[in-house]
């Protein structure tokens, strides 16, 4: 077993890191770290604790330690991972990089050119950017990042689809759930009858981050994907899912059936090497014709498949809609699955 | 005076009609007719009344009528709105329209060739189509129609577009509220912690009646506006205003100053005519980075007033979200507006 | 295994019933029975499926039978559950105990003098009243009844107090869940941004049914308890899991610390006797200060825990909050444990 | 015209006095005055405004100042409304009284022996205690206070029902709305598809504040009431609107018919006095079965009037529903309608 430590772990995502690693084959939590706020108090106390199912007995009474790299020594870490606010990762993530791997669900290092931005499904290849990475920055570990909840949900669908009919143009309007935003993030006075059309940089993330996934691997580098995307972020009163209606004007003819099938039997190395967080399926295309919908769907593939549906065409214009689980496979679960990825693959040393 | 009737009166538009006619200063509500269910009830009990302003005392006793036109002879109507289901328009709408005008919310007879499917603002000529319906059609009075409630909050900020700078298609995601599909139209265990992705025949309306609406009108008959919509209607749990997000490719080049001055200062002929229900502006657009919301705009104008904001392109694509009020510029409002037009003009005898 | 069917399967307490039946030990589906409507239907197509888990694979496909005593026969049932409406159980109920054992969730019959009303952990020696009941209607099998759901959350947490300290009076006011009224109950227009103060007939049956559980068998009856029961009923925007605060006068002076040891210290037959859907405590005591909350804590024990918090005094008023999962523990797992009971005491023949 | 001041201007109930003072006819808001986070700014940037109408235009880009008395002279302010929190209160609001009137919606000051807590209707007897108060303080102005916004909607209906029949004691429990904890008291994570069964400090204010509203005035100080309230207060999902189910002992005998002819005969100073604030009824008592609720009844009277429902009895214990529109009835308005009374009474110099 690998030892493990979760830095931000009072927060949403750190909870769901916490959730899913409870029975995990290969990694245990040894520490959960936090704010200087949260430092020092048991962690049922130091976390605002949101989930249906309860603290794991055996970390409820965990300490919670700062976030700082002298917790590797102090708990024997073999990897961390983090889901710490960008400010806070820009100083730490990479104090801790240079001595252990760092698997992080933050935005800081996502577009840093010798850093892997992820998912296995899609562009495990990207992973080996990490050997450019450790020798640039003389680390013995390295970061390895997964993409915004967001991204992640238009992403999946959109690389059968450009790798089997090419993508000209994307269009895509969220609908995003509230955990997304962190336990305080959304006020109930700002959402009850109402939806909140905007989201801090949430746009940006979407426009860019799908462009380096899906773009080519060069041994030093990433070559983008070469099409637009073009972005709409809102937030309604989900607790967690995030629904995306999309817009794909694809390169070449296609018929829907054609589209289904591509989508339908998409799969990727986290299938080949059965990894543990996996989901049997990533993508599953449903034909009732009012799905997926956040609260039915979001625990398909235990929160990991993306669900789709809802397609149709003009033209070479493809509509469809996704929905993902923003805090599992948007966020700890596809952090969780990278670690896993690169321990298969020998990069956890 | 003149004296009207509401065919539909105890369902979400009829109750928004006899709000929004309280104390019009040209039509009196004569009539209330419903459904044999509720015909021969008092009002307030007839209906189940979900605005939080009650119901105006010189309804709340009156006897429902069930809708036959009859009432027309019996309150000697001048003319009636109609807000009923589909199915019964195509039965009774005629019936009525022989003998008056009929301003009618209802789908059934949008796309008829000879039925004007009006937004004042936008479509005024197109109220000439009477002549021709009523020659054809041997009646002495007519149907004009308002469109769908999710088109219209798309087609108000459309037309200044096409005018100025041409339409070269459409993209559109709607996240519309609860009050549309009536009263009973959406269960709470459905809606709650969730998004519905579908409203049956919503995308279909969407997709073509903008296009009459725009469309040229040529002494007989109307000449479709060419471009392309694609929609995708998605139910969210607000109780009124439809949130739109919108893609349009315009024709020629554009600076984002420049679609919101056109958007601004867009006006028509309720304004110029002052009509009672017109709203100063059709159109607002608003700077604030996370505005329009439903909870908090959707009863500018009066309800009149369609909220425009997160303008933003890429080229000559034009991304922005617009705020309408369903059930007021979206059915009762659009209705009561139309008939004002039509009296206006001279068209009601 | 026995053989068992699902009267009304299509509902939300239907639902829960092949949820919870699903890995079974001793009960095994073998047909499911709803109206006519819904009959002759695959079973995935018959219900407006809710739950965020999918419906069982050996049950998706399945044809729903209509509900009709010949289908004992022809599934070779051992007994049925019954989650019918009320109307419906009075012809049908009756009908089938005439050949096997009914487990009803319906209100039709609980007030029988012959049929037993039963909590397993609070009145299990109540069972007996069906060999009465056998001999009085000359029935090859019998009708055992769970109370409402409301009464449910109530009467557990009053028994060990009633034992303990004997009760004066009870005054409950309680937010019910959204599910206690069947999928399309409750219009999302009725409860958004709302509270709805009223629950047809839940007061009535609150404020009956826990003082003929909690009341004395004298073999061929019950001896009703002698307290009085005041309730307020009232519906909130929740899924699933009814709150109730509670005000009950004890007849002798005591202490909180006294109260919480009874309740936490509470158990009874099905925890005896290992059945398999009790849960460890029937009765979980929380300390802090915010709860129990309907999302954090419904699915405590499997749904079958009631959890109880906030206890205050002023001398001999109690004050206490349940919470308790109105669909599990309140209806299909209520029935569920009824059935085990009978099995394990030998009624099942 | 009088001219105020607001202490606490960009807070909810800030933001209500804002709303109901833009027309009055008595006070002008002179000066908007709030922490210093908020001071420099204008008003419209400086407040998260949450209302369904605009900030009116004459106060839209006034310059926030600090909360200083200094601003008295500034402005020349002849009193001032104060909404700000209890520890500020207890430093700012002294610092006012020294020389200008202040009427305030905190609690910091209401349980003061020489402190008036007023609601008009029922105690306007105890305003004179402001005399007692400034002598003692030497003050030349004075503190007058309103009561926590549940402890109105309780308080208004006791008082005719004690005056007319005695009480004994008192049960209630509350479902409150998410404005009273503030604009981002209750994150959306923690609401939504949830009942939260607690707010700080507020069981403690329900249960006394009532007793000195109701207790006998002696000139130099109040004799509180003397029969006991037991409270259980809880959040639900409503923007606005606190609903209360009530349980109250009554001293003699009743009939439900007397008891809902005394609460809609009740009527006191601010009507007979014609406030401009005063709504018509203090009491509407409604007789259908499923009302009040807070989204269709918590505007009656502009907010001012508390709806009264649901009465039923056993015994001499009493059984209603009461529902009052938190910040303005139980905030804004009723400190309004305080300075409106002190005004009359000409107790204002």
């Amino acid at each position: 077993m690998l030892k493990t430590g979760i830095l931000g772990a009072t927060g949403m995502v750190g909870q769901r890191f916490i959730q899913l690693l409870e029975d995990h084959p290969w990694f245990k939590i040894e520490a959960l770290a936090a704010s200087k706020r949260s430092a020092g108090k048991p962690y049922k106390e130091a976390a605002k604790w949101h989930l249906d199912v309860a603290i794991p007995d055996s970390l409820s009474g965990v300490v919670v330690e700062q976030i700082d790299p002298k917790i590797i020594d102090e708990f024997d870490l073999d990897f961390v991972f983090s889901a710490v606010p960008s400010d806070i990762a820009r100083q730490v993530e990479p104090q801790f990089a240079e001595k252990v791997p760092v698997f992080s669900n933050t935005a800081t290092h996502r577009m840093d050119d010798d850093v892997p931005l992820v998912i296995p499904e899609v562009n495990s290849e990207h992973l080996d950017l990490v050997n450019v990475q450790k020798k640039r920055r003389s680390w013995k570990g390295f970061i390895i990042t997964n993409p915004n909840c967001s991204a992640i949900g238009l992403t999946v669908p959109l690389k059968p689809l450009y790798t089997e009919f090419g993508i000209n143009s994307v269009e895509v309007t969220t609908m995003q759930a509230l955990s997304g935003a962190g336990y305080a993030g959304v006020p109930s006075m700002a959402i009850v009858d109402n939806v909140i059309p905007f989201i801090s940089n949430e746009e940006q993330k979407m426009e860019i981050e799908p462009l380096k996934i899906l773009g080519r691997f060069k041994g030093d580098g990433v070559e983008f994907a070469d099409f637009s995307i073009f972005a709409s972020c809102n937030r309604v009163g989900v607790l967690d899912g995030h629904t995306e209606s999309i817009f794909v004007k694809l390169n070449r003819e296609f018929e829907i059936a054609e589209v289904k099938e591509v989508l339908n039997d998409f799969t990727g190395d986290p299938q080949r090497l059965k990894l543990p967080s996996a989901p049997e399926k990533p993508i599953i295309v449903m034909d009732e014709v009012d799905r997926p919908q956040p609260r039915l769907d979001r625990n398909k593939g235990g929160g990991m498949t993306v669900s789709v549906g809802r397609l149709n065409r003009k033209g070479r214009l493809l509509r469809f809609l996704t929905l993902s689980h923003n805090t599992i496979r948007g966020a700890a679960g596809a952090s969780i699955l990278n670690a896993e990825l690169a321990y298969k693959k020998g990069l956890m040393g």
